[in-house]
C-alpha cells in the first residue's frame, strides 16, 4: 500500500471477523509501533498483547467505548513507562506516535483496528491496570483491538480544514 | 513509497538544503496530519505554517533543541485547542497522531523533518506562543521543520525490542 494512500485511507474499524491474526503479523505491528520517534530516543513504550478472552472482557469493562474488545482476535495495549524519560513529560506523545504507526501498519496489512483511549481517564487506567496486573509506574495509554474487518470498507474521508491553518502568525 | 517501508524508514532529519518546499506540498503534509484519528473525532489540532525567518528564529530561541529551525524553508507548528474537546484530556494524543502522520508524509514525499517537542515545557510553550501570537487556549505542542534533506540518508534502524512486549498480562 502506498504510504500517503495508507494515511488517507485508514479508518477506525470496530467490527471484526473470526479469522485469527497470527503472531508474525502482531510482530509486524509492534515493529511499526517501535519505529516511532521519541523524545531523546528514550522509547518509553511498553506493550501487552492480549488474546485471553477473560482479560479482553475485563479491559472492555474498564471503558464505556470498548465493548467490541472481546470480539477481536487480539488487542494490543500501549503503555508508557514515564520513569525512563530523560525529557520528562513526553511519554504520552511518544506512545501516541507509536500507536498511530500501529494503526497505519494494521491498515497496510489489510487489517482493521481502532484506538480506544484509556489515559488520562482515572477509572479506565485503574481498570486496565488491574486487568493486566501492571506494576506501579506502567501506565496504560490506549487499547487497540486488531482483526480482519467484518464491516464493509469505509471510504476515505477528507478531514482537511483550511480554517485550521494559519500563516507565519496566528 | 510502501506504507510499511515508510514507517520503518522514517528518520529525524535536522539538516536542510536550500530548495524550497512549495505550498502544494505543505498542503499534502497538512492533509496527512488531519487524517489522524482523534477522540470523538473532535480534531482539536490547529497549525501554523511558518516561512518568516524572524518567526523561525524566535521559535528556535524558545527551545535548546531547535537551533536548525531558521535553516529550514518551512516549519509547521502543531497546536492543540483543548477547549473543543468532548473527551477532556485527549488533545495531546490526537495532535501527536497528527504529527506522526505529518512526519511519515514528509518522508514519503522525499522530504526530511524532525519533531521538536515544546509542550509540556513551560518556557518553550511561552516562547512559541509569544513568537506566533497565539491566543489564550491555543497550546503549541511541537514544531516540525521540513525541507529537502542535506544530510546523507540515514539507514532505517530496527528499534524492535522483544523485552518491551508482554503476553496477556504483564
Amino acid at each position: 500500500m502506498d504510504s500517503l494512500d495508507g494515511i488517507a485511507g485508514r479508518r477506525s474499524v470496530r467490527r471484526f471477523g473470526q479469522e485469527p491474526v497470527d503472531d508474525e503479523t502482531v510482530e509486524k505491528l509492534l515493529r511499526a509501533a517501535m519505529a516511532a520517534p521519541s523524545a531523546g530516543n528514550q522509547q518509553p513504550w511498553r506493550f501487552v498483547v492480549v488474546r485471553d478472552r477473560e482479560v479482553l472482557r475485563r479491559l472492555a469493562d474498564a471503558s464505556p467505548y470498548a465493548s467490541m474488545l472481546p470480539t477481536a482476535p487480539v488487542a494490543i495495549v500501549v503503555c508508557g513507562e514515564p520513569a525512563v524519560e530523560k525529557h520528562v513529560g513526553f511519554w504520552v506523545q511518544d506512545c501516541s506516535a507509536a500507536t498511530e504507526n500501529l494503526l497505519l501498519a494494521a491498515h497496510a496489512l489489510g487489517l482493521g483496528a481502532v484506538w480506544l483511549g484509556y489515559y488520562p481517564v482515572h477509572e479506565r487506567i485503574a481498570g486496565a491496570s488491574e486487568a493486566l496486573g501492571l506494576p506501579d509506574g506502567i501506565v496504560p495509554l490506549c487499547v487497540v483491538p486488531v482483526g480482519h474487518p467484518k464491516e464493509e470498507e469505509k471510504p476515505a474521508v477528507d478531514r482537511y480544514d483550511a480554517t485550521f491553518v494559519h500563516r507565519d502568525r496566528w
